[in-house]
């Protein structure tokens, strides 16, 4: 008699694709300059700065994940997503190090941020150096020029998204020149879909994959990046800042056009928030009035639609074995996360 | 009766390939979010801060130069080089963006560096715009993965080399762990040569040439690299600044580990060296010992001798038509200019 086994959940999913990428990653790390190389380990957590070994956190690991799970569903063994899963993680890692230069954030999971302790230009050269290293591992692949064309597509994509958040920034909160909300999408969709989706199709391409399913799973990532990001919105707002390792408000008082804010500034009642935006004593008031106006609910369900999108997207691609269930239980645990 | 054409000079060569190139690098340019590609344009002389145009000076466009040419050195019209020249020039505008912010350099060819204007956050984001963009177009030509493979590998060493130079900045004046004129070479060659020999080399490779040929002008535009880097040190320290755009003796203030510097730190008699450097009074002094010491001399020599290597790699390989000799006579005017 076979005992069924309950299937594994999401975080024991990104724990085994975490143990399969981590060699591959530590190699192609040590190939960098060993300055530019200890910048990389201190942002991946594996080093203090100065390259005494640590465990500080890294990231779960959802997109090395996405491109494991994207050659199972090809049909091939998840070890074959390994070089697009390489390649994407040293693209998150190069993209964290320029973000939190171009947003001024000191701090990144809960130590100095690159910048804060090696200076801005070194943390500028070691997000350079990781990304030429992911284009140079997805162009030894077999499946070479296309591979690096799905990444440099997702590529412009992620800095067309960096580069409207940042200009948002400077967009009244009312009338003609607002930011919309479908403005909003799509620039969620550059800043944290688009690579998510890369992960996923890459993986997918790496393991074999025709066109449409590499194409789905694009897709679908995409759909999740712009879930993900409201909630990340949501949780600033009204996140346990010890779970989130957020301030608590701090979006508002940077004055950051986040969903909720944005669908709350298009009630006829908020016309009160945009002078509560930026104020750093009154943001508990504005997040008071964001959830009054609605923001909160519409950002939630906002994000449910792009769940069930890529929900959908997922059911109709020809994916093989367990990968769906993975990826369904992945996607779960991403968009519920803490809420 | 027909008459004897002389051949082109080298100026009259870079026009030449900068108007056949131009028209590919603005098409490319304007794929780009507009707030990037105003950037890009800035940092290229096209445009003013706001979009307006202008005609600032840009480059002279020595690297796009050698794409065309080593497109025609193998044999092939040299609009076949065009993708290569267009990939080259928008790596080598990433690169200054981004090390105009590490090394702080406020202006850049006698105009506000992009940071300086836009802010460091924004040069960064437009910084690895260009990048992505000059992936994407080697990715789309047929050459595919090996032309991807040759900028990943120039870009790894561009990076090694722009470490090492930060770097060399910490290390001290004498005793063992001062930097070796055979680490600056290194250092120079990443730096300044890896782009101009994979310029040269991709060029080839569009235009169809066999490994040998695309690894000898690689190679060669390695050398050239080193020599221009040299030049470079010794017009910074005895150089017309009306000419060459820069203060006379900023490199010794800043105490910079150039050739002449290094050269002359070797001889018993510099001693005094060491306490000169980074003295904002007295960079006329040190620039006096260090000529006195040899240091002036040892980086022409050396110069040269890159030179000779360059020419004899150049001089060895099956180049067609008249591409050589526009490769030397582009090798002489990059090497002897101003001096």
């Amino acid at each position: 008699m076979t005992a069924v086994q309950a299937p594994p959940s999401a975080s024991e999913v990104l724990a085994r694709c975490r143990d399969l990428v981590r060699p591959a990653l530590r190699e192609a790390v040590e190939r960098l300059h060993p300055w530019v190389a200890e910048m990389a380990g201190y942002s991946f957590g594996w080093c203090e700065v100065g390259g005494a070994p640590a465990a500080a956190p890294g990231g779960k690991g959802v997109r090395q994940a996405l491109a494991v799970l994207g050659a199972e569903a090809a049909g091939a063994d998840g070890r074959a997503g390994v070089p697009a899963a390489v390649a994407v993680e040293l693209v998150h890692a190069f993209s964290l190090l320029h973000d939190d230069i171009m947003d001024g954030d000191p701090t990144r999971r809960r130590r100095p941020a690159v910048w804060k302790v090696y200076g801005t230009g070194p943390a500028v050269l070691a997000g350079d150096a990781l990304f030429a290293l992911a284009v140079e591992i997805l162009a030894a692949t077999p499946q070479g020029a296309g591979a690096v064309r799905l990444l440099s597509t997702a590529l412009a994509d992620l800095v067309r998204g960096q580069a409207d958040d940042l200009l948002f920034a400077t967009r009244p909160c009312s009338g003609p020149e607002r930011v919309t909300p479908e403005e909003y999408r799509s620039m969620a969709e550059g800043k944290t879909g688009a690579l998510l989706g890369c992960a996923a199709a890459l993986g997918a391409v790496l393991g074999g994959a025709d066109e449409p399913t590499a194409r789905a799973l694009d897709r679908a990532g995409r759909h999740l990046g712009v879930a993900f990001q409201l909630v990340d919105d949501v949780l600033g707002l009204w996140g346990d800042p010890a779970v989130t390792g957020k301030p608590v408000g701090g979006d508002l008082r940077e004055r950051k056009m986040t969903y909720p804010v944005l669908a709350a500034l298009g009630s006829p009642r908020a016309g009160g928030l945009p002078e509560l935006l930026g104020s750093p004593e009154r943001a508990a008031e504005a997040a008071a009035l964001v959830e009054a106006e609605g923001g909160r609910t519409a950002a939630l369900a906002e994000a449910r639609a792009h769940t069930a999108a890529a929900r959908a997207l997922l059911a109709r691609a020809p994916l093989a074995g367990d990968s769906a269930g993975d990826l369904f239980r992945l996607l779960d645990h991403l968009v519920d996360r803490e809420l």
